[in-house]
């Protein structure tokens, strides 16, 4: 019975999440959601991000949490537009469904935004299972959680289209080996894009950059 | 509607819950509950732990993953008895409930326990709305992991008995103030019991192995 219900709660989603593509499509708007665990980098990528993009190309962020508005904070210091989403009166949700993405889009001035950019709840598990209208589902995994995560939540790194290996700038402090990491999310998903870099020293970052550019111009033109 | 099950759900794993500690308290068994995000260290902390404690206490684990047997695999070299639960045919859970830990109970030999260690799901969110008849919940925060998840994710901090601040070994390689960490736990919950320690390097681990033993023995003796 739990079952049938957690169904038909995927089902509504699932419906909204398709509104937002036609209404994003409408719009010529890309969108990628960006999941992770908590702490693995997710704030400090997207600033630079957003820092080395903004000049060329409109952007609005929507920031999910279950409480605070620190992300969000840091983020609108960029200049860019942003929506914090606090799950906090729903329940302390663990992850973005689509309503309340659709809400959120409602905020932001669709008619003169390139790129949407979603950073969900950090959890590596619940925000796998939500579609919410995005073009690309983006994963951060960081070195310090270790090599075998995407073996021990491997449902996260097969539904993202693009995984980032962060804070490799850590490697020579930590004991590990980071051709694991390329192995062990290459075993789960082999289609999907992989990125080495280091928010914090710039290291690998023009990359992913140019994968932005080259996912948004297919929505964008 | 939603809410209404969720509330069902949580009911009847409450329920389970206290029959868990009924059969705990007759069998003279402590257990606690170690939850955190992937990668903060959990199940090293604990190879090491049962390590220390081993020839002194009677010690059987439980280890909750969504899919994998890597962390009870580690964990049964340690020598103790450990049982697996994989939440993937349940719907790939976030989180352990009372359910689970009761079967898991079954297997394990608890006329010839004194202590049960439950590995939760690597998640700071779910686990902690989920009570599984534990004694203590005990939460692991890595330093790599930043000092604002106890604001981010406060029902975990709220809920538990005692935090775990792991790999300060790492400290000298990061930017960061470790006493914004303690005090954003303690804002959270200023009751909490509070560790800071490498499991790597073994520094601090001395508090913690003699909190386990200062809780234990209420239960056991």
């Amino acid at each position: 019975m739990e079952i049938k219900v957690v169904k038909k709660v995927l089902g509504v989603n699932e419906a909204i999440a398709e509104e937002i593509r036609k209404q994003l499509k409408e719009k010529k708007i890309f969108m990628f959601n960006i999941m992770s665990s908590p702490g693995s980098g997710k704030t400090l990528l997207l600033e630079k991000s957003i820092a080395a993009l903004k000049n060329d190309v409109r952007i609005g962020i929507i920031v999910g949490d279950i409480c605070t508005t620190r992300d969000s904070e840091r983020l609108s210091k960029t200049g860019v537009p942003v929506v914090q989403i606090n799950t906090e009166p729903f329940g302390g949700d663990c992850h973005l469904a689509a309503n309340l993405i659709q809400s959120a889009l409602n905020e932001l001035d669709l008619d003169n935004l390139d790129i949407v950019i979603v950073e969900n709840v950090g959890n590596l598990v619940c925000p796998a299972e939500f579609e919410i209208g995005e073009d690309k589902k983006v994963v951060v995994l960081s070195l310090p959680e270790g090599e075998d995560k995407p073996l021990k939540y491997p449902l996260m790194f097969r539904v993202a289209h693009c995984a980032i290996i962060n804070k490799i700038d850590l490697e020579p402090h930590l004991e590990l080996d980071r051709s694991k990491f390329r192995e062990n999310i290459k075993k789960i998903n082999p289609q999907i894009h992989l990125f080495e870099l280091s928010a914090k020293t710039g290291e690998g970052f023009k990359d992913w950059l140019e994968w932005i550019w080259r996912e948004a111009k297919t929505k964008i033109s």
